[in-house]
């Protein structure tokens, strides 16, 4: 069995090549790929680091020389990123997802291939609860060349050419302090600040409605879809909690045992992008056994470890 | 003015290339290119003909030294054929539209971009009413590709690169008999059938529910749409025609002058791809002034005259 992981020295793919090192689950073979490691992916024993490029067809000759029973497609340019470099955020976040699908799909046909989609895919909605089923709207090109590589996915199932599920992740936390390019960035920042005792000035309201999953329970959701059957759905809303930003403050602050001291903003276009989200159903993914992160103080203890 | 019509030796961009070329619109200049010129295209005086394969890059370079001002993108693979030769498909219906926008809108940004798109993106729906805002859930690698493409065209809109505008088209009538590849060739044989005095076995039943459309009324959608203003939508659905097969004889008859010799036949797979229409609002097309046919005699005049 061999898997691939794109991606895999950021935050998702670092976490989840670590978690497949360390799972007995049968003799299978980790290739890891990024544009470079230097994260803890670079200490994963047994596993073959590729570093290179992706959008270069070289690369992909070489790196798919021996076929991949499993891909996790997780590489991918930031949203805020995307939207300021338009022609490399669409090669990497549309031509490269396209050509990994097709190349995964000839190298051996019917491999599973789990790809990391967004809830960007739905941009502003009017409705009062996004489930699967909600029409999409991307507001950024990032959401737009995830939606196109979803559709392009669901069809090559459709023909039986790769098992593919896509799932629509929200912003995960806590992202590192060093990671740009995100505009939800507050979402993580929030966490590092009440963590390490400092006042946060938050860019939106303390009212602000979003999204919440660790990125130990978007591991887990990874796995879990790679394991579904193959009429399971192509895509797929993982459970993420619904919270506010006051809501999540108290349980962090529960979790970390002192007060947080927090600055309330009110940047109206993060508002919009990140804070007035729906209600989610994630029915779907929840009746397939994926369960996501238990509660908030769960999520808070989670992300405060660094997991 | 420069104006590009891709599939320009087809049977609805040969209909569009002869009414711009007859229709005193100022000084604007008209490139027409297709794999090859046969039809009557060829005989469009002062139109430059570009006979081609606008997957070939080099071929795009030649095209694109001018830059144009409007593009409408007409050419594809029919559904069936694209179903049956998938990487071809993949590159005429996806790759290549993909890359034709973006040349559009780097030669000349914010240029007008019309692209035929099909009620094909919709597959099988379980409403009553379909409209733009119904779910999408392509059923072919056709639609899947078409969906794709609007939504990149959407997404280049919205960044202001391209004034795009997307076109759900039902199948055209009446194509002529030598055309093959459409699934719904049928539609248009029962005009040619009923027009000859001939007998027609049709594979579905006299109370398939079917979309219908003339050329007439597609090449003057296509006209509308490139006149809209840029904060129209960027997607709509043309005013088809919602008939069943039985009601749509019965007009040709009429206007033939004599009764038709119809055997109804049952093919589910057509019947389901192409009989089964829900009900068609296209309230939004009419309201910016897009009619399409007047009626199903009106229809079958103007397909019967070979228009």
């Amino acid at each position: 069995m061999r898997v691939l992981i794109t991606g895999a020295d950021g935050f998702l793919g670092s976490g989840l090549a670590w978690r497949l090192a360390n799972t007995a689950t049968g003799p299978s073979r980790l290739t890891l790929t990024d544009r470079q490691f230097v994260g803890k992916s670079t200490q994963i024993a047994g596993a073959d680091l590729m570093p290179g490029d992706l959008t270069q067809p070289d690369f992909l000759d070489t790196l798919f020389e021996p076929g991949f029973d499993i891909v996790y497609h997780l590489a991918s340019m930031p949203g805020g990123q995307a939207e300021a470099e338009s022609e490399r955020g669409r090669k990497i976040n549309l031509t490269m997802p396209l050509d990994l699908a097709w190349r995964t799909a000839a190298s051996r046909p019917g491999a599973r291939f789990v790809f990391a989609s967004s809830i960007a895919v739905y941009g502003d909605v009017a409705v009062e609860v996004i489930s699967e089923a909600t029409p999409t709207s991307p507001g950024l090109s990032y959401g737009a060349h995830k939606l196109m590589t979803e559709i392009l996915l669901t069809d090559l199932a459709r023909r039986g050419e790769l098992s593919a599920i896509s799932l629509r992740f929200p912003g995960l936390v806590a992202r590192p302090p060093t990671e740009s390019g995100h505009g939800s960035a507050f979402m993580s920042q929030i966490f590092h600040k009440i963590g390490a005792g400092e006042d946060f000035l938050s860019p939106v309201p303390a009212s602000a409605r979003c999204w919440w999953m660790s990125r130990a329970a978007a591991v887990e959701t990874l796995l879990q879809a790679s394991n579904l059957q193959c009429d399971a759905p192509t895509v797929l809303l993982p459970p993420a909690l619904y919270a506010t930003m006051a809501e999540m403050v108290q349980a962090i602050a529960a979790v970390v045992g002192r007060p947080a001291s927090i600055q309330w903003g009110d940047d109206a276009r993060l508002t919009r992008l990140f804070g007035a989200m729906p209600d989610i159903d994630a029915s779907l993914a929840r009746g397939l056994g994926i369960a996501g992160d238990a509660d908030l103080q769960s999520l808070a203890r989670v992300a405060l470890s660094g997991d």
